[in-house]
């Protein structure tokens, strides 16, 4: 078997097959195989187009021997992330993909967890480019939103209640816990943790709803870590600070028992979330709360933004280490 | 100076700057800063998206002491080419880079040679990712085309002209001079050759009148050698073979004096060229002749497509050695 008929079993087949079962509707014109793939992106009169690139690399985002599967579900679901965090719904996909060496397990391991979440959201991969070097995944997602519904992080105004999705913390306490050579995640929190690190779901129909019922004043996505993604939405809204309550935050499971200074550490400082975080008007907290059991998802009012200037702290423990905003994780700084 | 205040003036800036140049109707909603960015790719009905993703290694695709400029330059030239071989009009690109460090006279000269060549083509960097790693390029760009003109490679027919823009083998040759550590290059010609390897210019003007017009019936761009990217043209238009005229190829000038194997390697096997190759009625000899000069461009009818299987040669020479569809460059098997 040669090498690229390796990577046309594993990316285009799959890619193929994948956009035969979809509705006529959400299928590309022209998929992988040609100079560029050709989509239809204008699907209704005001809808544009929502366009995100990520790019993950052995031993800075992940550890060489995580499972394939994992990275092709989490190298997927970064990017849908983003596409959540703006309210659009995912089109299509495009992967480059460096390799030291055609491994067939490897892809075939990849390939099935990268089509799994692919399938489940509709979005078909339609075109890429494959080479070899060191690991690198790049994935670049298309999605459409309604112009008018779209969900930035310029749109927070002073007053909001700031809302989050899911837990907290699991992603950051599970990567440490890899770090410090502890592989073994044994009772069904420990588990929970870890797939939230590997493989993370994103918020699409969230993001979505949120966009779609005008629910939401601004959003992003937590992949940096509460205190420095927030940082970013008040910088880019022109709000000053935020009021957070510390008995309301939605800590994993997993740090029940941990110190205050942990749970800063891995749900405030550490990154890897990918749940939403939101703004929204006070008069949408029943509808709000209404949408944790339809979808069904979580969602925790976690504090309100305000004109005082960084995060001031309602119900915090006595001995809270200080914590200033944009105190995040930074790839850079990773050793 | 911190690190993300670097990626902030080599790329948000002149990203910014650039499009506050560009036309309103060629502006993105949102550019980089966001979840995602906002692009309206529905310009006009009819129109629709093409998409093209190209990874670019150190040590496979180009010198570690490669011009950063040049670099720049190349990364988002060989994605315009995709989208010029479809006719597609670009409107604009992500990047996504992974750097061993922070480098600032790197940065600003990468981005000096990316922003020029995007200035070029009124194609704004729109948004991406930058991360710690070996060194790595990955540049996704979009662009419109109508559906009914688009350049597609399975459109060829039997009998159809072969035509190619510009010359052939200038970039390989190039290439090989660097492999062999002859860095001089000192006459016109031997720096228009390095030029076509490490400068190329993509052919978009030529692509969007090859489909506006309604020129070509199939096209792509060669990136891999004639011989192996012809085998994908032929094959995808189930065409079984090419006559091709020896005498009429446009060999770079810098092989004038070169042998017949060599003129093979470089010009028939070598790839990088950027150049498009396309198929056409020949009723449309005189338009395309015409169109040699209104762009200025040379345009060289080097054969036509043939019911005969393989490549068949006319005035070869008579110790031609065997030349076979197909054999190309291949990132994964070279050294």
């Amino acid at each position: 078997v040669g090498e690229f008929d390796l990577i046309e079993r594993y990316f285009r087949v799959p890619s193929q097959q994948m956009i035969e079962r979809l509705a006529a509707s959400q299928r590309p014109l022209l998929g992988i195989g040609d100079d560029c793939a050709l989509i239809s992106l204008a699907g209704k009169p005001g809808e544009v187009t929502a366009i995100s690139s990520d790019m993950l690399v052995e031993g800075v985002h992940f550890f060489s021997d995580v499972a394939p599967r994992h990275l092709g579900h989490k190298a997927l679901a970064v990017n849908l992330s983003d596409l959540a965090a703006m309210g659009a719904q995912p089109k299509g996909f495009t992967l480059a993909l460096s390799l030291p060496r055609i491994d067939e397990p490897w892809l075939a391991d990849f390939s099935l967890g990268l089509f799994a979440l692919a399938e489940q959201f509709a979005c078909p991969l339609i075109g890429g480019d494959t080479t070899r070097g060191p690991l690198n995944i790049c994935i670049t997602v298309f999605g459409s939103v309604a112009s008018s519904n779209v969900l930035r992080r310029s749109g927070a105004r002073q007053g909001d209640d700031l809302w989050v999705s899911g837990s907290l913390g699991g992603a950051a306490w599970a990567l440490s816990r890899l770090e410090q050579k502890r592989i073994s995640f044994t009772s069904a929190i420990e588990i929970d943790a870890l797939q939230a690190l590997e493989q993370p779901t994103p918020r699409v129909e969230l993001g979505k709803l949120l966009a779609a019922e005008g629910l939401a004043n601004s959003a992003m996505d937590l992949s940096d870590g509460l205190s420095g993604d927030l940082a970013h939405l008040l910088a880019q809204s022109r709000v000053p600070g935020v009021l957070l309550d510390w008995d309301n935050l939605p800590w994993h499971e997993c740090l029940k028992n941990a110190s205050d200074a942990e749970k800063i550490r891995f749900a405030l400082q550490g990154g890897d979330d990918y749940e939403l975080l939101f703004s929204a008007d006070s008069t949408h907290r029943e509808a709000l709360l209404k949408l944790t059991t339809t979808l069904p998802l979580p969602l925790t009012r976690i504090g309100s933004l305000s004109v005082l200037p960084g995060i001031r702290w309602r119900n915090a423990p006595k001995d809270l280490p200080a914590l200033a905003l944009g105190q995040a994780f930074n790839h850079f700084n990773r050793n």
